[in-house]
């Protein structure tokens, strides 16, 4: 008799971070409901390579779910009358999407609860990360409050677990914990303003975080830079 | 001088409760900017009656916001192979939409980070509804904890309030207050299978609590049954 595999949904955004946590959650022989969000970002590439990570590392099924956040605006990544800004900035940067985890965890939410899964997956990093709010543990902690109640599972006793297996890794630690599991790391798409193909920049906050981070972790970085 | 105006983010279903919520908050001063949420729900008439409502209560603008929970499925309201039951049943009902309060705070929170934004309102009530978990003040107040958390003004110490004004009040004591702030009930759709011109069906959970509120706030029923 086979016992049910534990379930799941894992958020897939087609960069390296969330690969390797899909990675991971695979390794601990979890079933892997991959989720992507289309919130009109810039970078369609990302959820190309989204699908090509999931098929590539074993996902039991990979969902695209769309919502506009385009239509409120406030961030680079969706208004395309900002720039992304080359150079580092102080502060909370112009890239920040105005409560993007909050809205991806509330619709993993919702499918783990379709699902019944036992786990949400989320690749957010709180050391080599840009500055974003919603990217720190205390903010992790509490949404796992907000599953408990909001849920027909948390109120029969059966909590979701929100994990974030990353937020304490160093973008090296990810790179090197990435090759371990097979990460194919030149399908994953980092880049602020890729192009269709996957391209990248090789200049924005993510593009600086990520070369940095094979650097630091002496792997060969497969990204297709553009200059 | 003038001062600048409190600005509150409110969401707006087009049913009763939502509609009264508006109308309490425009009571107290606030400049509101009011947010529906099209999850791929059957009852479009809601959006419609949403809008007519928004006009007449003055909010200052009125948006439409689309997500795609259909395609996660596990709702009645949401998925048309689940028929709307007409009788009572119990524990959580099969119109429970899987973390639809989560997704639509969520949105709200994005929005009101834009428009800095202090309060988001959410027209809930623990009284009379029909058994959802994200309908409770517990799950209120968590949420408000994640809005502290995952926002730019939470960090630098403006956390945004989360306020539910109907959550301990019934459906009686909504309507009488609707009916002091001139809220056009008439044009509120609370039916879970409305037709398209809003007349509504008279049999499922959500008209049968309108309808028992009328009367128990001895006001009388504007709604369109079909039957």
């Amino acid at each position: 008799m086979s016992e049910r595999r534990m379930k799941a949904v894992v958020l897939v955004s087609g960069g390296l971070d969330s690969a390797t946590a899909l990675a991971m959650t695979r390794a601990e022989g979890l079933s892997c409901y991959a989720l992507s969000i289309d919130y009109g970002q810039r970078h369609v590439a990302e959820l190309k390579a989204a699908s090509r990570i999931c098929a590539a590392l074993g996902a039991t099924e990979h969902r695209v779910m769309r919502v506009d956040l385009a239509g409120i605006g406030g961030s680079a990544l969706t208004d395309f009358n900002i720039d992304v800004p080359e150079r580092e900035t102080p502060g909370i940067p112009v890239t920040y999407v105005p409560a993007r985890n909050t809205v991806m965890l509330a619709l993993a939410l919702g499918w783990a609860e379709v699902l019944s899964a036992e786990t949400i997956v989320i690749g957010v990093n709180a050391v080599d990360y840009s500055g974003y709010p919603d990217c720190r543990p205390e903010f992790i902690a509490a949404f796992e409050q907000v599953a408990a109640r909001a849920t027909r599972a948390g109120v029969e006793g059966r909590p979701l677990r929100v994990r974030a297996p990353l937020i304490s890794m160093t973008k090296a630690d990810i790179i090197a914990a990435g090759v371990r599991l097979g990460v194919p790391f030149a399908d994953t798409v980092s880049c602020y303003q890729a192009d269709e193909a996957g391209w990248a920049c090789g200049r924005c906050d993510s593009c600086r975080i990520r070369r940095a981070g094979f650097a630091a972790a002496a792997v060969r970085d497969p990204t297709r830079y553009r200059k």
